[in-house]
């Protein structure tokens, strides 16, 4: 393939390739709120019809939750090379609180930043939507320039992942010989800085849990009951302040099982890179690190398990004061995982450890939510060597390798349930606010990144 | 004055009496929320309306919140007596979480209970709709039937006490000459039990506080800098379960000071009413006294101070769940003091302690609500034994003198500013749900409760 045409035809395009991006941002598809149903759906066939004009063989396809959109390419590749599997999400975070937001989340628009840098503003400019068009947008460049892919390409692409994939497993299972290609890629990390092109190489998993506890069976007034009603407020307060120790470790026993410490020449690697508790917290407007002491701020995000306290509520919430003493008062508790983790053996020991705080006439309840483990790529594979090429070529520095703390659970069910490997290619950035208000994606990032996949593509056809 | 030809007209009229408290509960006169001040306005015109419809002067007055109704009987009396001050609140608490009540709050309806009582449903049918309507339907009855009042009779209604009285203090203290009489006379108390009338002789005072955290300027992504970043909820956590002890006792330092132990008369006394943890606690579905440990019941609610948490809020409380390190996470708390504590030192010891436990990155803000001392009443005044023997003679059984584990702070307004001191009788009962959802008041306390003001004011004018 020519791929110098094939990236100036991107550039030639470009404008319409943000106008499609807008046209996906303003469908509001928050998954996990069954208001949105109907509009997650509608993404869902958005998706679907762009790829069918790129010219793929597309469908939306039923699951118990939001439908996954399956795209194959069937027409001419340039070379038989690997078949890869590229996964995105169509579906995005809640907004709230909306009052923070500058201007409507789903009324996408294009801002400056101080330093000029033109960025395009709305919730899943970033998350995932920016991402993802980044590689259907290469496709279609690439077909309308030299009527072909690379090499032989499938679409999976999920309306759930922001609601915990809830469908994900089952859907891949029943679709096994439709989706186990040799090479899974996935588009939903960060470069490492605006500059400087990534691939992530190490993963934490995540097991969430809300926690409810009930006391009363209704209400109090704290005048008439205050002293002798027990307190949810106050218990639960005593179970999340028993999660952390001074040193801000995790007190579960056995947290730390099967975690081991960073290989010294990994930890070397990282330290290289230069980063400061400064630089990295600055930004958001902190300074000191609060994770466990003695580990840089790099081991904490991409290598140490975390508990975090995601959502707290309970009693009278609204303006002013009420002197009640509540019901129920209810946290979401979440645990990030790095490999050598068991998920399921995590949640038993938060749940006893709740148990037993829990005073007489307090009683719990357990939601759950999420459960994958931690992950950590092999390192030397061709596709990875390929992609690195590229990635150097487009953005003339060298590609890094680093971890993720994020958890990407679909880049564990493609390992457990279909054999495959993942890459895992983004050009987010750390300042892209995304689960935040006023979440956006830097227009550099999507237009090279679109130019990015255009080359790994090209790439990877080769290994 | 006949009492008995004034009873039964109380009694032949009893219908219209309650229409008039269905037609006051319609009016959601929710103080603490700016979005209802026209309805809480509405309250008070109905009240002056009413006033002026039983023969009293009556006026709305303006203060910086909520206005006050103030009316004098300027007919003629009985006898010279007392001049009696009568004070009510018209304002009521917010209803959430709405959807736990049977019909919507602000439509009453009489429903009946399984051992068949009758009791009118609404919110604010107790609290204080109810009890202040007792007073003003026995001197509707009183002049009908006898063209007079027994004695002088002033008449103050307030529309702030559920959100602190922050304009009280002001208006008693620009109205001295017109409001400072011999005695007030309170109706927001409860009785013993469904038979016995009490009159609370003892109050707890308040200090509240509003208490946020903030670390980051801005919600972040718990994978991307779960670890680092301080969590608000993690730290308001510690500060919370900090503040008692294994013992249930409150924590900070001097908290306790110049709190005397229960005299052992009024112990004796208390012990001698017969109430068991499993009596208090039962009908709300808890067993076990949470309060200090080693002291009974009634102590725990009447003579000890206490630290309650009222609200907690912070990051993503909506369905499923959201991966957010919140910026901000905030806690009403609350404490019910008695005498001899200083409440403005108990707030100062609060915010030094919160202060102690912040770690880099946290600020936190304060927003007060409240601050009464607790009051104990003399208990020698010829009032105090004229009112029991009127309770007395209506219900058959002694009245009997208890504490009061709520702040009614204008109790404490009357004593500083005005040097009056106040009798609390009311009507209201320990299962009416005031404050929290499905409120009631039984059809026999409103009905006995006019009959018992008609005989109260009778008596009291012969003192």
């Amino acid at each position: 393939m020519n791929t110098e045409s094939v990236l100036a035809r991107i550039d030639a395009d470009f404008e319409a390739s943000l106008s499609r991006l807008f046209d996906l941002v303003k469908i509001p598809s928050i998954s996990t709120d069954p208001a949105f149903s109907g509009e997650v759906r509608r993404a869902a066939e958005w998706c679907r019809a762009e790829l069918a004009a790129i010219g793929f063989e597309a469908s939306v396809r039923p699951t118990p939750g939001h439908p996954m959109v399956v795209a194959h390419w069937t027409g001419k590749v340039e070379r038989e090379g690997p078949h890869v599997l590229f996964y995105g999400h169509y579906d995005v975070q809640p907004v709230d609180p909306l009052s923070l937001w500058e201007t409507p989340p789903f009324e996408p628009r294009i801002a400056e930043k101080p330093d000029g840098t033109r960025m395009i503003v709305g919730r899943g400019a970033a998350d995932d939507k920016g991402q993802l068009l980044t590689f259907l947008e290469a496709a279609r460049a690439t077909v309308a320039e030299t009527g072909a892919l690379p090499c032989r390409v499938t679409v999976l692409l999920e309306g759930e992942e922001e609601s915990g994939s809830p469908s994900l497993a089952g859907f891949l299972d029943a679709n096994r010989a439709e989706l186990a290609r040799d090479l899974a890629l996935v588009c939903d990390t960060n470069m490492w800085n605006p500059s400087t092109p990534a691939i992530t190489a190490t993963l934490r998993g995540l097991v969430g849990e809300e926690v409810v506890v009930q006391c009363a069976d209704r209400d109090l007034h704290s005048g008439l009951f205050g002293g002798p009603a027990a307190n949810p407020i106050r218990i639960l307060a005593r179970i999340l302040a028993g999660l952390h120790d001074d040193a801000g470790r995790v007190t579960l026993p056995g947290f730390y099982d099967g975690v081991a410490d960073l290989p010294a020449d990994v930890a070397a690697q990282w330290n290289a890179l230069g980063l400061t508790a400064e630089s990295f917290l600055g930004p958001v407007g902190l300074s000191t690190p609060a994770g466990e002491k003695g580990r840089s701020v790099l081991e904490q995000v991409w290598a140490r398990p975390t508990c975090e306290f995601n959502g707290i509520v309970g009693g009278y919430t609204g303006e002013g004061f009420k002197t009640v003493l509540p019901a129920r008062a209810s946290a979401k508790v979440s645990f990030r995982l790095v490999v050598g983790q068991d998920p399921a053996r995590i949640r038993d020991g938060f749940r006893a450890y709740v148990r037993s705080c829990l005073p007489p006439d307090a009683k719990v309840e357990f939601h759950p939510h999420g459960g994958s483990p931690g992950l950590a790529l092999s390192f030397d594979s061709p596709a990875l060597a390929r992609a690195r090429e590229a990635l150097t070529a487009e953005w003339g520095k060298p590609a890094v390798l680093i971890g993720g703390g994020g958890s990407i659970p679909v880049v564990g069910n493609f390992k457990r349930q279909l054999g495959m490997e993942s890459l895992m290619i983004g050009f987010g950035l750390d300042d892209d606010r995304i689960h935040s208000p006023n979440e956006k994606y830097d227009v550099t990032s999507y237009h090279k990144g679109i130019r990015s996949w255009a080359r790994v593509l090209d790439s990877l056809a080769r290994a």
